[in-house]
């Protein structure tokens, strides 16, 4: 399989992946499109959709690709993404003429990344954040509650997830600011307040919701799949000082609210249908409603890179895997539903920092350093926690046979506090 | 100050309110418009704009009125609001001519309110839920963790909130379905799943977001009230059993969002201005970014009444006020934007359950009955928690010199379970 469009070797975005973003040209022609990576250029989709090239049942004559999000394309459901899929990667391919050979059509609809900025490719009407690796859990228990039962009864049971903020989610390359909040008190003065001494990131990514469900109704396990579009990589930057103060009784609220990066670019679960594998086993045995005839995981490799602010490379500080997740992404839409609370195209499932049982796979700082209690070593510098002018860059990527299934970068810098 | 549209002596609309909505026609004449109440009738807005009479310098030739939601208006800002109340009382007065004179345009532009059916008067980008009754927190602190420090240290130094789920909030008269879940296991048996045996209502009131702020930035506790457009009633319905087991550590989530109820009519502040009371004396005192030069609350009467599928008539189970809140709605918004929060147009901000000290004023079943342990009694049927059938109505009215400012009602009925 094999595209017209050069595709280096290393490249995440072969004609076997084909993740979808919105995108504007950079030099102002024109507004948010919906595009898809192929090598290093983007395929305008409204371009190929005004040239009538979109003609199976499903989208002929659909104004899904004239949109400045994806959210309408996302509540068509799979059959559409599938008919999209087979035009898109027809119309790619090296023994296809129609537009290979149009240099005109060419001219229009492939776009050199360089000349495009990537914007958020969703309206996010609901941003959830689940908690899903086991490490992770046993972990933060640990560090916030002490050795004894780390993990909470609940957690082996169901999905624990919290309600995140979805106005601040932005798109990858976007600065982040240092949040400032209250700490602790030491003794009997008042809590500390001033710039986060504890800013964070964590190693996540997040479910692209298709077709939502109405309120009133759930979503059956065995059929949460088709309400999934696809994956990004996502970095919940958490203030573990803020977290830690507030978070008794309802959960964390600013300690995570100033700000959310996703990637942009949107991997189908098509594309990482060969890097399925099976989820780990369960015990005890989730209640009926969590039970699935087949409990798959995804075989992605991650990893986190920070170039603090005087450096001229980024230094690797993890190496985990999606697969370390004990709740499986159909399981998280089950749960999820299972009161009858309605998702909607667009929702963003978070993951949960996915960490791994090695020391070099924690997902976040918190755990990395155990909370400040041992630094790491960033090719000689110290890090405990980020600094101001650290840019903290996520990426992905499946080995396939001869090609990969990549998701890019999610990246940020550290901006320092507001005076 | 009166009207030429009849407004009957109890009624919550009179000229001094202005309340704003949503509505379309029931007989399926057009979409969805903005409009205000007065007395039994619906001023259509967009008619009026049509007619050009809002002629002000922002809001001529605005666009604002002519939008299927509140956003636009609410985006505008304190200037947009005074100009549009000053034109609105102006034509409704008995003394102006304009309006009352011209009988075709009383007939495009006054709607009976038995011709309109209301709807969500917003697009809720994200819905925040606070916890700002101390009566409240201490008796949910005791039910849930015991008589000894049920308040969180934190309560006292931080209005603590989560954040909600925006996409299951509902207009008034929406059902709601009694949600599944799960509930704490006995002994060693897995936990229970079923219909949720302890449905509760949460008596709040919500603050409507007008101009929002920028991701990074912070809203000055003393300009915070121009960022707050009205106020509505909500029902935070709330499944207590499946709470308790879920919240810990990461706070409710399924417990909450199948379902959140707001009444039609957003009150605005100017029409509250006359109940502006002074806040609770806070100690400790709160740290400089919560500290205000006025402090104010507002003396709203709050009542709850349930009607059991049988019953003829509805019982009241609580009488609260609104100016039992500690926290006040200028320390939330000054709160939730600390951390650089973006708060957006229609962002929806929950007060917390409105508890009063007397048991008479409690603000939820859970604290009326005590967990269950003291049924209620309603017209001789007993209530320990919400059944089939119950309809659940809050209502708000401050009493003025001679007249009323009311919110009319926030109702809604409970369905049985989906099988
Ligand atoms: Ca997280
Ligand atoms: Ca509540
Ligand atoms: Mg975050
Ligand atoms: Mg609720
Ligand atoms: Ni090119």
């Amino acid at each position: 399989m094999k595209s017209f469009v050069e595709v280096p070797p290393e490249s995440h975005f072969p004609l076997q992946n084909l993740p979808y973003g919105v995108f504007e040209p950079v030099d102002g022609d024109g507004g948010p499109r919906i595009g898809v990576a192929i090598g290093e250029h983007v395929l305008d989709l409204s371009a190929i959709a005004v040239a009538g090239l979109f003609d199976g049942p499903i989208l002929t004559g659909s104004d899904c690709f004239f949109q400045p999000s994806m959210n309408v394309f996302l509540g068509m459901g799979r059959p559409a993404w599938k008919e999209a899929r087979a035009t898109i990667q027809k119309l790619l391919s090296v023994d296809e003429p129609t537009l290979r050979d149009n240099a005109s059509l060419r001219e229009k609809s492939l776009w050199p990344m360089s000349k495009v900025r990537m914007l958020l490719p969703i309206v996010i009407g609901d941003y959830t954040d689940f908690f899903s690796s086991m490490h992770h859990a046993k972990n933060c228990g640990t560090i916030f509650r002490g050795p004894e039962n780390p993990i909470p009864q609940n957690w082996f049971h169901l999905p624990i997830a919290y309600h995140g903020r979805a106005s601040s989610i932005v798109i990858s390359g976007t600065d982040v600011v240092r949040p400032r909040g209250q700490g602790h008190p030491s003794g009997n003065s008042p809590p500390s307040f001033g710039p986060s001494q504890k800013l964070d990131f964590e190693l996540e990514m997040a479910a692209v919701v298709g077709p939502g469900n109405k309120l009133g109704e759930s979503i059956d396990v065995d059929k949460a799949a088709d309400h999934i579009f696809g994956l990004v990589l996502m970095n919940d930057w958490s203030a573990r000082d803020i977290q830690a103060w507030e978070y008794v009784p309802l959960g964390p609220f600013l300690g995570k609210s100033f700000g959310t990066t996703i990637s942009p670019w949107i991997v189908t679960l098509e594309a990482l249908e060969p890097f399925s594998c099976d989820a780990p086993k369960q015990e005890p045995h989730p209640l009926p409603y969590l039970e699935e005839k087949i409990s798959r995981n995804y075989d992605i490799p991650l990893e986190v890179w920070i170039k603090p602010a005087k450096h001229q490379h980024p230094s690797i500080v993890t190496k985990s895997n999606f697969k370390n997740l004990y709740w499986t992404l159909t399981q998280q839409v089950a749960h999820h539903t299972i009161n009858g609370c309605n998702l909607r195209p667009g929702d963003l499932l978070g993951t949960g920092t996915i960490s791994g049982s090695e020391d070099e796979s924690l997902g976040c700082l918190l755990e990395l350093s155990w909370n400040g209690k041992k630094p790491l070593f960033l090719n000689g510098t110290e890090r405990r926690f980020l600094e101001d002018g650290d840019e903290v860059t996520f990426t992905a990527c499946c080995k396939g046979n001869g090609y990969s299934v990549g998701f890019g970068t999610c990246s940020g810098r550290v901006l320092p506090a507001v005076p």
